[in-house]
């Protein structure tokens, strides 16, 4: 095996061949209440407004049933597992998905699995069915005194498992809000051939200046791939207040087009010859040092 | 072992207690040319400035003594291993480090080793002893068409060993210019326990302007340390035209000194007690997921 082919354990994967290279994508800045009714409701409209746009891909904000808050998720949360009967968000998002025949990138809300809750993301695909299933894996415990102190651990389970999905607009990886803080999490998924990473997030008035938007066009540049990333609107009188600035970062680092803090549906192209091009300008996959250190995903070399 | 223990392999070490952990540092942003022999004064008489002004720590540029083109590389190159004797950029180094009671992180010169040539960090003590030598570990062979084509594999040789180095003023990674591309490499610093990364880089100006402050406050803010960069002054007449911008990037990716592509003299303080106090606001290592990815460093591994 080559000396660069070694940085990655597996071997690193190509990305597949695509039904479509070149698409909208729609990133769904919403306004989030306490009326779950209204959210979803609310969310529906957005999806319809940005298929109308012309959007393929439609990405929805973290947490976007469900006001963001310890005491929230256990009254919002809904069993993903137990079908669409027993979950009205996702649901929604399946049919409407179906109806206008493209991919969603639901955002996330609070799932119940047994006595566990999560802080998930569900894609669905034109057809309808639930493509993939991320639980957030790193989960938001930090402490700026004076600033911001949130433990999202006090309510919630972290998620065990990387996830990357084969759709319509191909191969996408997705992090939820502070799993983007974990560089591994996205060469990995780099490494498992995505084209894009989807990282749903509601990052706060503290973390939001400082580091929002480095890190998604630092996963981008390093990755060679596309980040997208989709806040919640901000909400002053919230008890947890976002940032907002939902973004698409292209595979050199580049803010294709991004918003403040309103409500606002963001419609980009995203085209994957960029990343081919990229890669052809800085080939860093074959500049590797696999002797020197290796990145492990652990999951996929134990299924091997 | 822990879960998050696990994420590096072999487990990562904390920072040493250094000898002083408040300090001046300065990075000489110097204009280079073809004679060395002005070279060799004229950083002389920039680490004496920077002395005078208080710094403990002097980083000189990637390249100091001789113009950056492939032409010049074995024009200009000295044999460090050979002794003080054989390479008068280095003997530089050694006498005014000792002279001055300061650590030098010398920016880079083309090194002769045997038949094989080499983009070289010499690291001298207030003693004047060589502590550590790096040598390039990623060659910049990039291709970006009508923008920046180069290839420094035409006469250089890769480095295949990553370098920390223990030093009065804490523990220092070295990467030189393309070296800072490669996340890897950072990671497995901050896993040995640096706290400084220093990396004598001359970006140019299609990737400057693009990405050369990004992966420095990525670099930072992801492992959580220092990073201080040093290009030489822009020369717009020279064949390879420099961005300059150096800077020293804090622990949370704020820009903490920077400035412009003339010749300056940076002066900036790093307080190791920054990186304590953001791996405590921000506790990614206690955080990681070990049973999801593990980044190898395969020779500290090997020496295990």
């Amino acid at each position: 095996m080559k000396r660069e082919e070694k940085a990655r354990v597996p071997p690193a994967e190509q990305p597949p061949a695509s039904p479509i290279t070149k698409f909208k994508i729609a990133l769904c800045q919403l306004k989030v209440t306490a009326d779950k009714e209204r959210n979803i409701l609310h969310a529906r409209t957005a999806v319809e407004e940005a298929a109308e746009k012309g959007a393929k891909l439609v990405v929805l904000p973290e947490i976007w049933n469900s006001p963001y808050s310890n005491d929230s998720f256990p009254v919002y949360a809904e069993d993903i597992d137990a079908g669409f009967d027993a979950s009205p968000s996702t649901a929604m998002l399946s049919e409407v998905a179906r109806l206008l025949n493209i991919t969603i990138v639901g955002g996330s809300i609070p799932e119940r699995s047994g006595d566990k809750l999560y802080n998930t993301c569900c894609v669905v695909g034109p057809d309808g069915k639930l493509k993939a299933k991320h639980r957030k894996i790193h989960l938001f415990d930090i402490d700026i005194p004076g600033k911001i102190t949130f433990k999202e651990s006090k309510t919630l389970t972290a998620g065990e498992t990387p996830t990357t999905v084969d759709t319509e607009v191909g191969r996408i990886g997705i992090g939820i809000c502070y799993d983007i803080r974990f560089q591994e999490l996205a060469m990995l998924y780099a490494a498992r051939g995505a084209q894009l990473i989807c990282y749903p997030g509601a990052f706060n008035m503290t973390t939001g200046p400082l580091h929002w938007e480095l890190l998604q066009r630092a996963r981008a540049v390093d990755n060679q791939l596309y980040v997208a990333t989709c806040s919640p609107a901000r909400d002053t009188t919230a008890g947890y207040i976002a940032w907002g600035h939902s973004t698409l970062v292209g595979p050199f680092g580049e803010v294709l087009a991004t918003t403040e803090h309103d409500e606002a549906i963001i419609i980009s192209e995203i085209d994957y010859s960029q990343i081919e091009l990229r890669r052809a300008n800085l080939p860093l996959e074959k500049q590797r040092h696999g002797d020197v250190y290796q990145l492990v995903d652990v999951q996929r070399l134990d299924s091997e």
